[in-house]
């Protein structure tokens, strides 16, 4: 047996590999907190009343490294401060990993290293440390980078257990812009109409737990697996039946038809500057002002929680008909961040 | 202009690298304490009173991917937390992100990850998370693994700033074992009287701080660059010249003798099993013992700080004669951790 792509691709056979091979060897899995039984986005050390110190490690191997919206450093540096801030952290530093292949261009390092600079300058995240690493020529392809994020949260976390039947979900923006862009490029298509959305989702986060407090219940950021993956582990921890309108999704023309082109569904494209969000029912129309308030303005209220049967996604198709939204899987793409 | 293996090799490039193009980038460095401008094993983050958390990252690359005396799973789990242990922080929790090769055997992956539990377990150390990619056949040689370790530290953090004239060095035991053992495997040499040392040091910090109190100064782990790196930047941080009797420096015959036959200086070869301690001279004795009880048998004093040009390592040879000990540069050996 040998290790496929399925397993990096973060649905399902990504899920079962990790269920299955590493949670059974470690005795210790978290320290009181969020830990690796959680399976969230990142994990929480207690360090004080109600505070917790959230970190999150991704690694990232994007190809190409330069794309369309972004860059590897972008990506690597946005990446794992999204996933604190989905934990309800603010994010305060972040840890960089590098291995670069022998005879990559400095001036390609010099621009993915002010990428990345730029993303935390721009948040007032701190870089504390990292590693570089040199592989020989041929021995890895171009760059990949692995990064930590760190942050700080007060007060309960943002976990997908959180929901409740009568929450609603929304979402910041439309999804599978990253995903479709990378898909094209690897596919060789032209991607004029594409771009990544990478972006930092913590103003989004803030602006509404500030304005809802403890009604704000759980996020997810979209990445690996799409919509499709965060809706079915929301179903899952939450115990809930997530239903989602499919016509309230916001997604793009343009990410629906290479979707379709290339035959893939679009909801399980990754995005990296969407965040999913959990908040209670009756507050989710004030929350879809707060976000596109805070500039996030094609955010919308896409589904509810619902009783009935636990862990399932039914999505209501833009013509009316009911499906199963089901965890992606299979080989998807690889090296999409 | 293109990166070169030396970037990688832990010695005056690596440095020269982070400090020109990392370092000037990054608006923010530290949270308060121990951050990127120290240049330390790890960073550490104020928890509260003189109490820190201390995060490492480092990235593994080792070819071959089993050695003898461990695996990248033993070196990747080892490695990050050691970096935190020798910070003086108790290491409390792991994270892993993998980037295997498509076709990887998975019985191989299995035995890597049970490493990495022996370590982690063996601490009663958490797994808190991490990140699983896959990377096509052909775009990574085998598997990479990045690793983050957590500890907690109780003040005084053990940077080598607070060295001091007058101080002793000492190290745990024979230094140089992980690099010659990589590297004779790498030059298809029979390994047979060579093995890695890979083990984590927190047993010896942790003897000596609660033996020694505020007089266990610094601390460091000789990995790349081996002690010969390490006691550089110690002479650079503490501002004085490091004095080391290389009589006196636990080195095996096998590695003495691999590192002539490959032209290789034997000091400037990596340890991952050993750590390299400063403390105030009046103690040292009592510090060796410490050390031999802990079960560090082949510990030794090796040298001493003193008043003179900073920055200096002056290496009394075994025949008697004085030579400067330098930062090792060049390209040394690609993936030896
Ligand atoms: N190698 C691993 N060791 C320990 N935990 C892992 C490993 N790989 C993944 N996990 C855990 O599994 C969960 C899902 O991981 P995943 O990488 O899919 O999350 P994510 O980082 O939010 O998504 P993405 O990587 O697409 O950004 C997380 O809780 C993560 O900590
Ligand atoms: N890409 C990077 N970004 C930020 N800081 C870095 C980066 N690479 C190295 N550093 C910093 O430079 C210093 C030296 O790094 P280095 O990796 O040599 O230390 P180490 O982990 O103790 O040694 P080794 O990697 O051999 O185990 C550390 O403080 C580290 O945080
Ligand atoms: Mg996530
Ligand atoms: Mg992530
Ligand atoms: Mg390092
Ligand atoms: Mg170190
Ligand atoms: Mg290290
Ligand atoms: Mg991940």
């Amino acid at each position: 047996m040998s290790v496929t792509l399925a397993v990096g691709g973060g649905g399902r056979e990504t899920e079962e590999f990790i269920k299955n091979f590493i949670l059974p060897l470690f005795k210790i899995r978290s320290l009181g907190s969020v830990g690796l039984d959680d399976l969230e986005d990142g994990a929480a050390v207690p360090i004080g009343d109600n505070k917790y110190l959230v970190v999150s490690v991704d690694s990232y191997t994007v190809s190409p490294p330069f794309f369309p919206g972004g860059d590897i450093g972008k990506l690597a540096a946005t990446g794992s401060l999204n996933d604190v801030a989905v934990m309800g952290a603010e994010p305060k530093a972040l840890m960089d990993a590098i291995i670069v292949e022998e005879g990559f261009k400095l001036s390609d390092l010099k621009t993915i290293l002010k990428s990345m600079s730029e993303v935390t300058n721009s948040l007032n995240v701190a870089l504390l440390g990292g590693d570089t690493k040199v592989m020989p020529k041929g021995s890895v392809d171009k760059i990949v980078i692995s990064t930590v994020g760190i942050g700080i949260a007060e007060g309960p976390l943002l976990t997908l257990d959180r929901g409740e039947p009568g929450d609603k979900v929304l979402v910041t923006g439309p999804v599978g812009d990253h995903g479709a862009t990378i898909l094209a490029l690897q596919f060789g298509l032209q991607v004029k109409t594409l771009k990544s959305d990478v972006r930092p989702v913590w103003p989004a986060v803030k602006a509404l737990r500030e304005a809802l407090g403890e009604d704000l219940k759980a996020a997810k950021d979209p990445t690996r697996g799409g919509l499709a993956m965060a809706l079915n582990e929301l179903a899952e921890r939450s115990k809930t039946t997530v239903y989602v309108e499919e016509a309230r999704v916001p997604i793009r023309e343009a990410v629906k038809e290479y979707a379709e082109m290339l035959g893939v569904e679009p909801l399980a494209l990754a995005s990296e500057g969407q965040a999913v969000f959990v908040v209670k029912g009756d507050r989710a129309e004030e929350a879809l002002e707060v976000l596109r308030k805070a500039g996030f303005e094609e955010a919308a209220i896409i589904g509810e929680l619902r009783k009935g049967k636990p862990g399932y996604v039914i999505s209501r198709t833009p013509v009316g008909g009911l499906r199963l939204l089901e965890k992606p899987s299979g080989e998807l793409v690889p090296r999409i961040c």
